[in-house]
């Protein structure tokens, strides 16, 4: 058995140059999305996940290429998930994708996705 | 009027050696935290929120103590909070206080806790 059953992953583009503040922003902007979701369409997931501690793990891409990829699989997976576009309020050119979030939902059909992507 | 009118204000700590995607996880957790707290108690302030599409700043704190008398002003005013405690599988200490995410809630009121303190 894994340490946790459900987990959240959130894939941060790299190719872009943002500063750790920035990152966390929008790592907990999709974050917040798709547990938001989640909550409304997948609701024993949610709650077991909640349940468990809420793991979140933070994986990088090395482009927003991948980035829509994985949207894909997770989109025809069903999985939970949101897509983060940035204002461009500051550090990036506005409607720059920076990250994805899938989940939360099973390890095994998140790990399915990401489990080959390198932590951030 | 400011640009938002509704903001989460994340306060991460800057004395502990945590990397950046450490500190993802850790505003991610606060923000999930915070903003479910809102949704269950301040739901007009979390609809608004999440309509002017979920305003989040990450700044710093210097120690635990400055964390813990913001958290304390944060009670006192009834404002939605989460302290987030890591659990130690990485990087830390088990039950090192990381982070204080503070609302979401009307900015003036949040400003009031946390305009001083610099970005992350």
């Amino acid at each position: 058995m894994e340490l946790f059953e459900f987990k959240q992953v959130m894939v941060v583009r790299r190719d872009l140059d943002m500063g750790k503040g920035k990152i966390a922003v929008q790592v907990a902007h999709g974050a917040v999305s798709a547990a938001e979701e989640a909550r409304r369409t997948f609701k024993a997931w949610w709650d077991a996940w909640l349940k468990e501690g809420q793991c979140k793990v933070v994986v990088r891409a090395e482009s927003v290429e991948e980035i829509f990829q994985l949207e894909k699989r997770t989109k025809e997976l069903r999985l939970p998930s949101a897509l983060v576009t940035d204002r461009g309020l500051t550090q990036l050119e506005p409607g720059t994708i920076t990250c994805l979030a899938i989940g939360p939902g099973p390890s095994p059909l998140i790990d399915s996705l990401t489990g080959n992507l390198s932590l951030l």
